[in-house]
């Protein structure tokens, strides 16, 4: 397929002009550690579903500059000529170390962490930040919606609504990591091997003459996939009955069933049971009733909550654009640099606010298990610290607290993608990735964190050699450098 | 530049079935009429500002179903193999009418109207809406934070929070165009030649040994453009006299100035206006502060209202993801099909919601200036009616009240873009379109409209014949078809 373009230059521009600083300056020896994070999940919700990787390594293998890029960086005469030939020849050096996509994750944990030359590291922020971020968000929204819709079939209605071509596509894959059933965006079937679906618009109906013309003629078209729109004219008082009509008019005589109808606007719980009774009555019991309208995992419960007879839902707005949380806060800070001794020094982003100070060093990030398999809290050491059992750990919340963990299960919530620029990792199929998502959610998570409104907070605790760091660079930054 | 890739089939699914509906069926050779509008503007404004077109020719341009789109279909095992040999030589045949970009509009008018046989029309559905929902989001958001900052600079730094790379890319642009200054978006700067702006991140200050060392070597580096991040310590205790003295240690005694400082953290309004004090007395009266940190309209606003001494802003996710009103919900409706005798016949989407209900057929757009030039109401015609002083409009909300324009301007807001499948329309340069946005602001728009609480709804008169059509299509089909 025709689907590769060069989006190398996705950079904010003080990455460049950082970057020729670097250079010139003879920093690009250093080599540094940089940790994508976030701070907050969406929605007040107590866990975020990690999404991206494909698309970063993506980036990765094709960041280069052409010589449109380097001659357009030129004529903002700004950079180093000696910079721009660097550039021209640049490919990424360094090692990244990533959780799984799929996974479950939680704020403040290294996501991602590049260790290479200086600029290597920085030119990746702004792609992979983009990347993980709307992806990100958009897995953990739909799996929110999933799980609100109980075992209902969801499907992504929501391209003609997301921020723009790639916002439709990466979305819809993240939708179905997340759990989502199909997508009706064709591209993103063609392009990830996503099941998609779609019947017909109020356009099709209203082509036709009058609504049981356009119900016929679709029945004989897919008499296996006959789910009809009743909402052009009026539901119960047109629409059921042309779509029963059809059924007994043309699909039952020939071997078929009405497999369903949709309904797009009006109230939702009320039309859905009027039409339930309409449909048994008529001996169609087997006929889904699917609902769309701008739908969200909150509107799905209060509609599973009230008894709206509804098999499935199409997610539009709400999914696509995450709409109630639209920005997932992911970012990109430097946590150390090895010296000339090939020593790391940790660095640290001191803040007026608590929450904004860094974590520091090189990490490692753990998952500790109980007996029972669930996950009980993430642990974050310096890198390469040994774990015994028992296992003594600080909760940063509260330091004063003594904590050990005994006979416990535990791991490494990262692998190595990249060593030395050479990608290590092969990335699984995307249905691993869902089923991924799927075993967590039903196997390691506790139900309290999956609730909606004040959801258990997931513990993040500390190895003693990783908080009494983090401690003394802040003391020693107290009053800035 | 290798920017090219075939996003032909970014179409809901439906869209394919309904297309091969049509075909199989022999209806493709009706010609519809489809409308793209939208029903209400983000954030409770009067209007909005129109983007996108550019990028939907660009669609249309390269429309095209190649062997891997035409294998991926026959997949499926549901489409007619005439129809997927029709789609391998497909080439959009209509004409497309269309509002210029940067215009400002208001809801229900018909952004743009594709005229062309049902499948021509269709297939350009979703496209059409991911490309104009999301560009015209971002371009309104952009202008209304440009409104609020009262003339002074706005940067776009929000590409590591938009939804994936084209949302950072066409975000950029739509928001150059809805008045932004520059976008930090390198590839944006490149591809649609906007200014770019940027100039370190909190990285570079802990990159070398000390804050001073790093402001140092950054204003030897780009001494005519040392805008200094001071907060990645401390403000007060450290960034700004650290600032202060590379100003006069080395930018000055070479000639130089420190061009200014930039905070991204802790209270802005207190913050610059110590900074400032601390500038001032300095002898740095022409130090700029910029501030970034989670900006919008609002926030900068109440920034200004305080007496913040800020110079420059920089917008990140808010402007790119339009976070407090993140959907633009325009969609795209068949208002009318030509019958055999080649005769519109109009059509209506009845809705239990009176807004969704549709205004049918093929309709002109015009504004009405008073004498002064400001635009008094938008008009909605049957396509081709002649207009005569004085004219008698409808107001649909108040059809009771007689209303006549006299002594007005008047102008047709669309322009035709597209006749018979041929591109008959020059897209304006960017800077065009951008001053096009400010021209309508400054000086057709009402200050009354532009209020970001409880402003002016602008009017949207029918013409008697399109509103009488309008009641008329309503009562036939009170009770369905």
């Amino acid at each position: 397929m025709e689907f590769k373009r060069n989006v190398s230059l996705l950079m904010d521009f003080y990455e460049l002009t950082m970057s020729n600083g670097y250079f010139v300056n003879e920093m690009n020896d250093k080599i540094a550690v940089f940790d994508l994070f976030y701070r907050n999940n969406p929605d007040d919700a107590a866990y975020s579903i990690f999404c991206g990787l494909e698309d970063i390594i993506n980036y990765v293998e094709n960041l280069h500059f052409d010589k449109d890029d380097i001659d357009y960086l030129r004529s903002l005469k700004i950079f180093d000529e000696k910079f721009l030939e660097y550039l021209s020849n640049f490919k990424f050096r360094g090692d990244i170390y990533s959780f799984e996509e799929g996974s479950i994750i939680y704020p403040n944990e290294p996501l991602i962490t590049v260790v290479g030359p200086l600029i290597d590291c920085q030119l990746l922020e702004t792609a992979f930040l983009a990347i993980v971020n709307h992806e990100t968000l958009i897995a953990t929204k739909a799996n929110r919606i999933v799980l609100a819709s109980k075992g209902r079939a969801v499907s992504d209605f929501g391209a003609r609504r997301a921020h723009n071509i790639d916002s439709a596509l990466y979305g819809a894959k993240a939708s179905y990591i997340g759990g989502v059933n199909s997508t009706a965006t064709t591209l993103a079937g063609e392009l990830f091997n996503i099941p998609v679906s779609g019947t017909m618009a109020h356009s099709w109906v209203m082509a036709f003459e009058n609504e049981y013309d356009a119900f016929l003629s679709y029945a004989k078209l897919y008499p296996t996939n006959s789910i009809l729109l009743i909402d052009t004219y009026d539901v119960l008082h047109s629409g059921i009955k042309n779509a029963i009509k059809v059924a007994k008019d043309y699909l039952i005589p020939n071997g078929y069933r009405l497999k369903g109808v949709r309904i797009d606007s009006g109230d939702l719980a009320y039309l859905s049971k009027k039409c339930r009774k309409i449909l048994d009555e008529a001996g169609l019991k087997d006929a889904i009733i699917v609902a769309s309208n701008s739908l969200d995992e909150y509107k799905i419960g209060s509609l599973i909550d009230q008894g709206a007879k509804l098999d499935s839902f199409g997610v539009g707005e709400n999914l696509i654009t995450s709409k109630s949380a639209p920005v997932f806060g992911g970012v990109y800070k430097l946590v150390g640099i090895y010296n000339n001794k090939g020593e790391l020094e940790p660095k640290i982003k001191i803040s007026e606010t608590l929450e904004k100070i860094t974590n520091p060093s090189f990490k490692d990030a753990y998952r500790v298990y109980n007996k029972e398999g669930r996950a009980i809290a993430d642990l974050l050491t310096l890198h390469g610290e040994e774990l015994q059992q028992p296992l003594k750990v600080i909760d940063p919340n509260k330091p004063w607290k003594e904590l050990v963990f005994e006979d416990f299960e535990i791991k490494n919530l990262r692998k190595e993608i990249y060593r030395k620029g050479q990608l290590v990792y092969k990335v699984p199929t995307i249905e691993e990735r869902r089923n991924f998502v799927r075993h967590q959610i039903n196997n390691t998570l506790w139900d309290e964190e999956k609730r909606f409104v004040m959801p258990h907070i997931h513990y993040l605790d500390f190895s003693e050699n990783l908080y009494n760091l983090k401690i003394k660079l802040i003391q020693d930054n107290r009053y800035g450098k």
